[in-house]
């Protein structure tokens, strides 16, 4: 059962050991409360500017944080419990990453966005905010890869990753200074095409040894769609958590609710369309549904208008749906690349779609449709840039994005690659068998099969 | 396996493609940012009337919002995945229903309440709370019909009781002027009423053949019990919702609190008194245990008192319980009405009792009890009402509601009957199968059944 | 199948009944709505001190609470259906007692803190959140005695635990004037020693006959998941529900946050670490992972640091998963402490570990890190004490906590002990079948088990 190069007794406790003390060790260093968190500068605040309770950053945005911080660990975690015998890895794998994720995040974008005159990063309700994000676009990663590698290598992949991240998200957002809130670049073409190439790099010719695992059982798709709902729900709050307060926010999450709405009717068609019996597939519900909140990431604050919102998440359902049956089989045949959660149709293609989308609105933004609410979207158009500029800039900021998610996500590979992690064998892919403890009489798991009715009364 | 009358290729992409193209053109036609999402208002408001951020409604109901719509697509979602063969058309018409409920109740709602000089619909997060509102009506509905229909019919029903569900609610809040933040009336009542009128018509004399999937299996009832625990917990929310601001909103939500935690135990009392071995049965668990929130959608924000809110709950409890036990099989066997979740037992005299007692507790209003806050709960009291009117009134719309749920109901479900909408046959109901592709070696589906131990032993 | 002893079908419904009975007289007489949700006295407060919508404490809180009541009901309900034949009653009891608890908490609490000059208790959102805080200290004592207890057993213990809770909290917070905003000591260590005192007279010599049933299956394991993510994820609102508004609540909510991500490394190193395969252990991935919430129960407001609050999440992570592998059959096999759940490794020893890192923290307490903060942590502090004084009183008030827990659960077990409460016999315990109506073909429950693959081919 137990196999001497799967075995983690020393990899996983000295690798989660050495992360988090160099963590501990690094937040001592660096990392200090802010002036929302900080008793002596909030009362110094209150006392000196008059700001009240009320202004307290945490009661803006709280509730976002926390419909984010279910998407990362529920939303994420039970989505990818849809293979059969893989549920326990999915959930606990997703939560070891995310957990380490979030902390060295914290740092890396402390230190590219956040440093303060003192040296020191300052933290606060926007930084944990701004942490999940980061770890949502590891996890896209991790779906990409998902029941083929072992927890020690995503654990070094999302040291990587999330190093990675912010220098990509400082690039775009600081020096290209663009706008994407939501993702649709940052988080979600990043985290797809970094997980899609080294995917590819870790190609395993063999892995028909494990098909047989790859699937679904009746209640693992029910489980996924717990994970699929929460996403779905909450997306419009994923959007809308760091735009600035205000109008801004609360168009965002509406300009997501409704290109959510439209992208699952498109969904539920097009699975019944191109199914020759007409019969709905648990994957494109799980997955394409979701695609009209990826697709707003960047335009969902802009004035996008609602039936505008909707024609990009139908286009969003459509092209996600159709990925899932006939692009996915040709990665893998073609491109060998095996993407076990289907992240390209759900975050690849519908995050370019996204920050494309993003392109042609900032492109056409005028005073005379924002008002006087155009510098709170677009905070150097009428002085720095023309609208057009700003569009080119949002292009140019998905073509960095994918740059430097196959660059960098080839290079990871090639460090994945290395024998030393802990890998499963090919016989041992999407199964929790070499990395948990599994219950004796596991429903479900190891290789059993239910019987039929006709066969028990025979013995009977 | 598949029959080419629930074969869904052609019907079901058909009528999700045409409504979506029907609602992204309405939208565009019709629909608008209002105040508070759009930019340009938004920054002339800040600047001529001195808003802050703080007062975008946003603000004060977004969280409501999302507690709500958790209610919509997992509460309702997962409470009917009892159903041991039809999870995934449970949580995935849910699903699909709402998706497009939600865009059709925002134009139909619009036209009739929400019209602005433009003659445009401006929306925002109320307009989206109701939507929702709307929505569970839809889902109310499906209950009744649970695994007797294919997604078209529903889907048609849908466009009928998201057009209907608006004009009570108009002849209700709008014409006769009373209250019903929570939707006693106009989500409970009538959704179950009018699902259960459309049962009716749709009686089918053969269910037998399919009875034996009608029931629970482990597992199921435990994906069931997360829809009713979220239910349960965000009932608060769902009726303090679109209360007025202040105290309204927030004693609603402290009423249905005690309201909900009498009726669990008036449901387990009750629950356990009516087993001849004392034991506890899982329908009422899930459901009746609900009650109390359904019958304080009236009452909730009125001066109902805690112990007031504890009684109603108790007798909501009570009286939902004896109903799974005593009237649905006579619902069944004698009136045929198949009530697959038990609709009228949650919705359906819960709804009632709420709405009698939103009219007993108008009746009872007064300036001594309400201070300078009843005109906030009661618009019209002191002024054009007596507050014997106003409760009269209150019964008034009760009457109003079960009209047109019983009338529009009955029109609905002839048009349901029509053989083009690919309905399951007999043999076929409360089965993933006709519509969904389903994994090979499906668990806890098809005909298959564990084996005991002993029996294993003599194989081995 | 059934049992006199445990029939319920008296007892149940007769405990139920006069609990909610006497609750509603109780409430008639003693609870009236506070200033923030009673219309006539908001409306004078907005006439006459020109206080806000925004201002009602309802939207600084609601948010807040309605993540603890979802830790409540969902955190606790699902964590405990680990158990394989056990989950309608593990969240199906949580769901009944937490109903009772929240509402004879309201008024325990009420009288011992919120009794107002009318001789009335004055309730809203924050007493709502403190009922389900007492609520929360039942439910884990309930998780130590989880399948050896019938229902009603477990009802008069939070009859008795309930009102002891109000009292051991009220000795800490009025008395001595501690701080303890997350229950480290008054919920977590209380709730703990409360119960494994109770488990130790309830003692079961003969519990092996039902050991079979104690361990998980594989889709148990993912339902408790659902539980332990749940509340991973709140525990930040948790801690800070009911801290003092402003930085204190943002801060707390921040130092959580990194405990817990701490926690869960710390906790997978040592699963892996103390396993002879490397393998991770679900049990200490659903429970252990949680303790750095329990640990900044008391310090989480406090100036802690962010790598404070790591260094806690890391120790609380290490110990926890420590006692889960090597304390638990201790206390078990010498101490006679059937502890089902593990909650002294939960909530026990990360409890006591809370209570002392917040008397260490307050004993360092200084203007000088504080500023004018100071007072709005410690109230006492610069006048009435000094920081050592305050970290004294603090120390006090653990071992008062774990004085009143051991004597009220001592007395509380004798009581249970009475052989008229229906309890399981040694045979049915960790089984669902006494207590409730069971799916005819129960997957994953009655003595069945899946048949291996070659056999069922030797079938056919």
């Amino acid at each position: 059962m137990s196999n001497a190069s799967t075995n983690m007794r020393l990899k996983l406790p000295l690798i989660c050991l050495l992360l988090q003390l160099a963590l501990i060790i690094l937040f001592a260093i660096f990392v200090r409360y802010d002036g929302d968190t900080d008793p002596k500068e909030w009362f110094r605040r209150k006392a000196q500017e008059n700001v009240t309770n009320a202004e307290n950053e945490f009661y803006f945005r709280y509730p976002s944080f926390q419909d984010v911080h279910v998407m990362i660990f529920v939303g994420f975690g039970f989505l990818m419990t849809f293979l059969k015998k893989y549920g326990y890895s999915s959930v606990g794998f997703n939560f070891v990453l995310a957990s380490f994720s979030l902390q060295w995040a914290t740092l890396v974008q402390g230190w590219l966005h956040g440093m303060k005159e003192d040296g020191k990063i300052h933290i606060g309700i926007e930084s944990m905010i701004n942490a999940d994000f980061c770890t949502g676009s590891v996890l896209i990663s991790f779906g990409a890869l998902l029941g083929k590698c072992s927890p020690v290598q995503m654990l070094v992949m999302t040291i990587f990753e999330s190093a990675l991240f912010p220098i990509n998200e400082f690039i775009l957002l600081s020096l290209l200074q663009i706008k994407d809130a939501g993702g649709s670049m940052t988080i979600h073409t990043f985290g797809a095409y970094f997980g899609l190439v080294i995917a590819r790099v870790l190609y395993r010719p063999q892995l028909d040894k494990s098909r047989h695992r790859e699937g679904s059982v009746y209640h693992s798709d029910l489980f996924a769609m717990i994970g699929a709902i929460y996403l779905w729900m909450f997306w419009p709050s994923f959007n809308s958590a760091v735009t600035t307060l205000g109008s801004a926010q609360h168009r965002t999450a509406l300009n997501t609710y409704y290109s959510l709405a439209a992208c699952t009717l498109a969904t539920f068609a097009t699975s019944s369309a191109v199914n020759e019996e007409g019969k709905l597939d648990m994957v494109h519900v799980q997955n394409a549904a979701l695609a009209g909140g990826v697709a707003l990431g960047t335009a969902g604050e802009m004035m996008l208008t609602p039936y505008g919102a909707m024609i990009v998440g139908f286009i969003a359902g459509v092209i996600s749906t159709l990925g899932f049956k006939y692009l996915t089989p040709i990665l893998d045949s073609k491109l060998k690349i095996q993407d076990t959660c289907g992240v390209h149709n759900l975050h690849g293609m519908p995050g370019i779609l996204g920050g494309l989308v993003g392109a042609i609105l900032a492109a056409m933004a005028t005073k005379e449709v924002y008002g006087d609410g155009l510098q709170d979207v677009f905070p150097l158009l009428d002085n720095e840039r023309s609208a057009k500029q700003q569009g080119m800039y949002q292009a140019l900021g998905l073509a960095v994005t994918l740059g430097i998610a196959l660059i960098g996500g080839t290079i990871v590979g090639f460090i994945l690659k290395l024998p030393i992690w802990g890998a499963p064998a090919d016989t041992q892919c999407f199964s929790d068998q070499p990395y948990w403890e599994l219950p004796d009489d596991d429903w479900g798991h190891g290789e059993m099969v239910p019987v039929k009715i006709e066969e028990v009364e025979k013995l009977t």
